[in-house]
């Protein structure tokens, strides 16, 4: 793919302005050479390798003229600015901090198809009114420092402080002190920034797109989440020795459990998504009839009346497949995020360009969480998902296309200039 | 409990004869410091522990008067001797070697009850035909080195001197070193032994005698046994992205397989048991569903038909149950142990014996795999289960009463008397 430019200075051009997707590309695979791993990365938040991240993608933004200012959370905002320094900024980026066996896209397209239309606007001597800002927040992924999503809950406020600065790593060391290290620890607060709008690209990170032949994603909004706790107590028995009918098997009830929400989660098709990814017994001897299990049911919807109505259904249905194997099951509520909705204008902003540029698109909600569902508090925002292969992430697996990458850039670039000008 | 002892020598009033159940109770309660941990013990077997109990094992047997004699194998056999020498010997006993967390029953009553029937019938003069010997078999549990029934294993000849004596334990060390420094590596080999007869007294590990208010179990029959290793593959994604109708979740099919093996159990009530006991997934994040699930199917039935209809059946099942979540299961026969029929004769003593005493008693199948189910093989053999309170063990609460273990011990003392006399 050639870059297309407007030659000279002239504006008149702008609807033929394309992202330079070789230069995109070179980029990921420069990155993905930091933390390297199995064809995936590891650069967990303020860690060496994530301060060599930073430190690459603070070389790119000087090179581009950008300034770099950097907040207390570590947060960095690499600013162009425009011609109005009154105006409010349009931030758009995301995270460059990886799983522990992370790919080369999650979160990182985000901050580098930001970039690309900062420079792909610098390259067309395009200014706007507003100033653009290509943010790199810090810790999305929550795996050094707990928890989640740390740079933007603490910008939007759902985090003091102290619960930043106090976080500690799993090798004990405090955040303040981990980001201080690495040169990344800032002096500025939210309120230094105003800002008008908030654009983030990412991969979808589930199938839908790559099912549906679509190449880009308007997203309109962000599930709630509810996670349940649940311990299921019986009694440990010997496999062989106890009849079936006087057991108290918590690993049985479990499994009745797990197909009940399954097909609970089934009845609220399409949009709901209940689901069981950790499952442990107290013991694990192949004889013994587990005496305790423990696992977590993740719950996701678009709108809360129906996260309600799916959490007391689910903590029904345990306390009634548990009876049947004479345990108990002691259910908690340990995480509730609500759903998210993203601002009308901005969707339509990325509807309309991802329209002119005739890529196919569909909208769609974000199953998972990102630092916009932060943003979306605060400020109209929104996101652009592109597909990934077979809806692959969190892994080292993770893959999506050049020209995917270049298509939501490409979507970026005109919503962000409509929002900056 | 007072002990009724015959007076002077004669043998008219042998069925007045009853062991010293204060004696029995109180061995238990000294063996029971060896190793001592929560309530219970962990006497691994050729660990120092282990090496202790043996030796205060082999001073009650000498201050009884009895002969030790060591096997190649570790396994102790004290013998009193019969007036005809040349008569082939009835062997009782069971395992001194505990589980990690195990109890203070489980294979030690069997020792125990052993030892105070000899002592019994040294306190009243009673002389028999045939030597009587009192066995502690070597390694049952195997923990400390694998397979588990070591000792009587070897004895059987189910296991070679190679397999016993290159066996490596947890830390590294060959059974022979273990042994050797222990001063339990003994020269003999079963065919220095002649046995007529094997009777082992155990708890029963399971609630069916509690529940039927029987103080003695006549085991007529071992159960057989089936190990199926299952593997049900999928694909790991994304909790929140990934729409319920296009994952591959191994943790739904295998959830929906427990279920399925479950009922199929239940179907051939009240003999079959069908159990999965230890299941893991091989990621283990709320949100992440398990693209890799791994568990074991035990089947047990007094059967060889049944059991290979269960196993035929668990196969199908789970094949069938992986198709629905678009999973694959891939299923191993690990283990295979065949049904065991405990002797007629031996088995008609017991029942005699307990009728005589009158205490109520069943007839029953052994649920777990005990020394008893080699000795079969060889010699005419049979168990004597007492209760043990909820059934539990493998377990530092494992409990059982002082009257019921006199019980046991009052049956085995009449059925050996009945056999070796």
């Amino acid at each position: 793919m050639s870059v297309s430019r407007p030659s000279g200075s002239g504006h008149n051009s702008l609807s033929e302005l394309r992202i330079d997707q070789e230069r995109l590309w070179r980029r990921h695979m420069e990155m993905a050479e930091i933390g390297a791993l199995d064809g995936g990365n590891c650069r967990l938040a303020m860690t060496p390798e994530d301060g060599r991240a930073r430190d690459l993608f603070r070389s790119w933004c000087e090179k581009a003229g950008l300034t770099v200012r950097i907040d207390r959370a570590g947060n960095m905002f690499a600013i162009r600015p425009g011609t109005d320094m009154t105006a409010p900024m349009i931030v758009t980026g995301s995270h460059l901090d990886t799983q522990p066996h992370g790919g080369r896209f999650d979160g990182i397209s985000g901050v580098l198809t930001a970039l690309e239309v900062v420079e792909t606007l610098n390259n067309a001597n395009v200014t706007t009114t507003a100033p653009i800002a290509v943010v790199n927040w810090t810790n999305e992924e929550g795996v050094q420092f707990a928890p989640g999503l740390m740079g933007s809950s603490w910008f939007v406020g759902r985090l003091s402080d102290d619960d930043v600065m106090g976080a500690l790593s799993r090798d004990g060391r405090t955040f303040e002190a981990a980001a201080r290290d690495l040169g990344y620890l800032g002096a500025e607060r939210p309120s230094d920034f105003a800002i008008g709008a908030y654009y983030e690209l990412h991969i979808e990170q589930g199938p839908i797109l790559e099912n549906s032949r679509c190449q880009i994603g308007v997203v309109e909004s962000v599930q709630g989440l509810r996670w349940l706790d649940v311990a299921v107590t019986g009694m440990d028995a010997h496999a062989g020795t106890t009849p079936m009918d006087q057991r108290q098997d918590s690993l049985q009830a479990s499994a009745r459990i797990l197909v009940a929400v399954n097909e609970l989660g089934r009845q609220f098709a399409p949009d709901a998504r209940v689901s069981v990814g950790y499952l442990k017994t107290h013991t694990d001897g192949a004889s013994t009839i587990a005496g305790r299990t423990d696992f977590v049911i993740d719950i996701r919807h678009p709108e809360t009346r129906v996260l309600d109505e799916l959490t007391e259904q689910c903590q029904r249905l345990c306390a009634r497949e548990a009876r049947t194997q004479n345990c108990t099951a002691d259910v908690t509520l340990r995480i509730s995020v609500e759903p998210g909705e993203f601002d009308r204008d901005c969707v339509a902003k990325v509807e309309t360009a991802a329209k002119a540029l005739g890529y196919p698109f569909m909208r769609m909600t974000s199953g998972a969480l990102h630092d916009a569902s932060n943003m979306t508090t605060i400020v109209p925002s929104v996101m652009v998902f592109v597909p990934c292969k077979d809806g692959i992430s969190h892994n080292v697996n993770e893959s999506a296309e050049p020209h995917d990458l270049a298509a939501g850039c490409n979507v970026l670039l005109r919503a962000v200039l409509a929002s900056a000008k």
